[in-house]
């Protein structure tokens, strides 16, 4: 039987996703609270990794198990074993080639900073703090050239085991309130670090350090503009990942 | 000369604002940064108490030094000094006679809440989870009852140094976000756990445990009704402090 997870975790006590030797990751906590209250060697496939000190609200991950499962009181069970900075938020039956990486059609990642000359104490480990001045119009303005099929090479940190730079960003969207900007992305995939760099490069144009043309640029010619920064891995956040056969359902 | 320090902390490590013997206060995290500064015994007088684990955005503190001071780069100095859960958003000069405690007009509280079955990692430690069936408009409803001059002795509790339990509340609004619930009281005062009993009392009113006239007649007759809970303090926020003579100031 195969089994569909979703996980919400604060990336902040984590090496990342990834199972690894001599350092916790949300992976294997998730998987040894699994072989508890199942008695068998379970392993879990992600959607993805995540980094270090990234957030997930939505990671999905799936595993077999020989048991049928009452999902509903074996979710409740994983989550009185989980540690309080992972939980499963929900938990479903999925047909057999069903697979958290492979089928995953879109993601859904934000970005969280806040504007302001003082760290804000309520805010730290979430959002990443920005100085003073930034034009959100820009931003906001320069978010929407990322919409679309793009290549882009110039916004990851690429591996040789990349076959191809090209992504679409299905949209992208800034949510302001108060002192706070946050960046959803939705995309058909993200290449290693993209999410970041984007965010970086936004920030370089609304602080006025770039025009927005340079966007243009990096497009075209598929190579990162001097001072574009890699923002902070805590401001990210695995948002959402959409399935074709995975129907929607309510976390309540 | 006389300086007003808004501060804004996260509660979680300290044991409330006010000094005490042998454990951590936000107070004295504060303090024992002036003094390196001052060099004098710094001592600061803040707005009011606020519990263990309870945060604020905007507590409001004065303390009176010998020296004339460059607020903007004091303030700058007191941060790089103080720990990242505790820090100064605004500083400024005011007259002898301000006194955090006494000048203080009204206050905004906040607390936050989300409707789930399942506790939510990136919300823990600032919000409060409560299990559904919830119903909002139930809640906000209840929450216009309190606005107004009322007699608030079931709502509070109580040592024999208030001589009234009579408070204003100016303003009772709830913001919904998603499962997120966040209540706001804004007020002339609050009674001792006052807010974290209003929000427990609409809590059973939103869960269907208690009828909204129960309100009513704990105004009445100063009674609490059975069941009600105090929530949590990691829920609470100490959002504003307001003051006739302490002008606005962006926090930017």
């Amino acid at each position: 039987m195969r089994y569909a997870i979703t996980v919400e975790y604060d990336g902040a006590g984590y090496s990342g996703w990834q199972r690894q030797l001599n350092a916790p990751t949300v992976q294997q906590t998730v998987e040894e609270a699994l072989r508890v209250l199942t008695g068998e060697e379970t392993v879990i496939v992600g959607s993805g990794r995540t980094d270090a000190g990234v957030h997930a609200a939505g990671q999905v991950a799936h595993f077999d198990t020989a048991r049928e499962l009452d999902v509903y009181r074996f979710r409740y069970s994983l989550n009185a074993l989980l540690p309080e900075d992972v939980k499963v938020v929900k938990m479903q039956r999925v047909a057999d080639d069903f697979h958290a990486q492979y089928s995953a059609k879109q993601k859904t990642y934000s970005y969280g900073m806040y504007i302001s000359r003082t760290p804000s104490p309520l805010r730290r480990g979430r959002f990443v703090r920005i100085t003073p001045p930034f034009d959100v119009e820009k931003f906001v303005a320069a978010a929407r050239m990322f919409e679309g099929e793009h290549d882009f090479k110039a916004f990851g940190n690429v591996g040789s085991e990349v076959s191809t730079t090209v992504r679409t960003i299905y949209s992208a969207e800034v949510k302001v309130c108060g002192d706070e900007v946050v960046l959803y992305l939705t995309g058909n995939g993200f290449l290693y670090n993209m999410v970041r760099v984007i965010a970086g490069t936004l920030v370089r144009v609304a602080t006025g350090k770039m025009p927005s043309e340079e966007i243009e640029r990096m497009f075209a010619e598929g190579t990162r503009t001097h001072g574009i920064k890699t923002l902070p891995p805590y401001g990210l956040t695995l948002e959402k990942v959409f399935y074709n056969i995975f129907p929607p359902e309510d976390k309540v």
